[in-house]
């Protein structure tokens, strides 16, 4: 590696998540070439995870047998509200974040360039430079967890919106006075189709008597239910949790029916840990129930996909920052 | 006007509507020099309607004593689905045209250079330049009448989508298995609180004996009911109309709420009749609901505003096309 060993020619992408930090280092074309994984430990306060996340990029520069000098620069993805211009994370609840100057702080760990954005940000802008076809100008991205947000690519560009919060499609009312959401509003899409919505769903029918294989699988509490439980449940003929997951397709359906006939995007891309888990049996329910909502001609040449780069859209996209931000 | 007769200095502005057809002659500083107005009479046929919008533009222009030689171009919103670029009229039900090349047939009619826009996305620039703080980037236009339509401002330009059909936030569905609407599916905001919606409400209640001011001012039939009558009887004191138009404030600010969630905007304008006839009645009720229901951070800096221009918002925003088109 000696003839390349002072070019910056790597970049680096950063996911930091509730519970945990990813890491990637990538080529200049994208390819990832080493990563690195550490748990967030946010209860230690701004300044340990901040530590952490330094250490996170370290290992994942050291995995493939290089130095931080040969890094051109970061780019991270943090929950919440990101003010990427100020380099702070200005209000991130599942990390007990306010106004944190991470970029400042991160830099002077790493002695490297820091850019930041929101996850789904980032993930949309992984998402859209690796797996869609370049001519595609216009894109949302939603992500479908324990939670549910969204990115948009307008004119081939991140739209971020007049306060850098635009995509918050988790929070779009689809059933006025339907179930509360964490948000304290009642009915957002994301209290009707999360993976947090689902297993409410079935452990308070569970609790009025409801039969499911899952009972078998978890115990009556339901304890640790995951995606992947949800599929092996249908798999095995569970009809009442295929029920309760179509339903959230449904939803999902018409939520990206509103989002079409406001912006009539060329594509829809879908990701997360519930699509990952639960594609097969819910992206065909998805894309009728979108096409049966949304208005005529919205979805005239309209793609709807499933993301397959799962996990790592929050990495890649982190390396697409900083390589568009480092030109 | 000797002096400047051979000079292109001029603009006219059409707005293409189902009953009527309104055009006004504009200096370049979207003055507004003269208007005419005439019926449409779109049970005549296109050719018919088209002779008609060449007509109501010769009248504009005579009526303040100039020829078409001294206009530059002309600028036509018409509903429905538009499709600029190619110059022609998608599909617009309410005038039954499929497909319509209108801007050619138009141009051959006046010999001048002629641009199409979706009425709303139309109304949406009129409104945008020359009412807004030219400061502003980003803005929606959402325009409550017999139906609802919308239109989008990004990075200070109109965002037409890929398709050119986005904007249409009357679709949108706010209530999942609500009342039914024009477009076949349910619960859409259009649904909710148009005029139209917020009509058939009220004559439903009073066929199940509901009580009010209105079947005195009307008759028992109803008959002809305005946005002007709504506002005489809440201003009478009539506690039922009051909550049926409150109810529909309440649904238009849940929709801006979700506008908001997704796009971040800096200001959102309301504009047509039923906002014009009820703008003290309804906007207060519009801004809370959309700053309760939108997401943290989405509603800082955001103006929620009525549109000053009423009617006029198609002509000015058509002079304002024909403008921008014919730099």
């Amino acid at each position: 590696m000696a003839e390349t060993s002072d070019k910056k020619e790597f970049l680096v992408g950063v996911d930091l998540g509730g519970t945990k930090i990813l890491s990637g280092v990538f080529k200049n074309n994208l390819e990832c070439i080493s990563r690195a994984k550490i748990s967030t430990k946010p209860g230690r306060g701004p300044t340990a995870v901040i530590d952490r996340i330094a250490r996170c990029v370290r290992d994942a520069v050291d995995e493939c047998d290089l130095t931080l000098k040969q890094v051109r620069a970061v780019g991270l993805g943090a929950p919440g509200a990101v003010d990427s211009d100020a380099g702070k994370v200005v209000f991130a609840p599942n990390l007990g974040w306010e106004n944190e100057p991470l970029k400042k702080k991160l830099e002077d760990l790493l002695g490297l360039p820091v850019f930041l954005e929101n996850d789904c940000n980032i993930c949309t802008l992984g998402v859209f430079e690796t797996e869609i076809n370049p001519k595609v100008r216009s894109l949302a991205g939603i992500f479908l967890g324990t939670g549910i947000g969204g990115g948009l690519i307008l004119d081939g560009k991140l739209y971020t919106g007049s306060n850098q919060v635009a995509g918050e499609i988790g929070h779009m009312i689809l059933e006025v006075g339907g179930p509360k959401c964490g948000c304290g509003n009642r009915g957002c899409y994301e209290a009707l189709a999360s993976r947090s919505a689902i297993f409410r769903r079935i452990q308070t029918a569970v609790k009025e008597g409801q039969k499911t294989i899952l009972t078998e699988m978890l115990g009556p509490g339901l304890a640790d239910m995951r995606s992947g439980d949800l599929r092996k449940a249908i798999r095995q003929g569970d009809k009442f949790v295929e029920k309760v997951v179509e339903e959230a397709a449904e939803y999902t359906g018409i939520a990206i029916a509103n989002l079409v006939n406001l912006l009539n995007p060329e594509t829809i891309v879908l990701g997360g840990g519930l699509i990952t888990a639960l594609e097969d049996e819910m992206m065909a329910i998805i894309v009728e129930t979108a096409k049966d909502y949304a208005f005529a001609g919205t979805t005239k040449h309209l793609d709807i996909v499933a993301s397959k780069i799962g996990d790592d859209a929050g990495i890649v996209g982190g390396a697409v920052l900083a390589k568009n931000k480092s030109k």
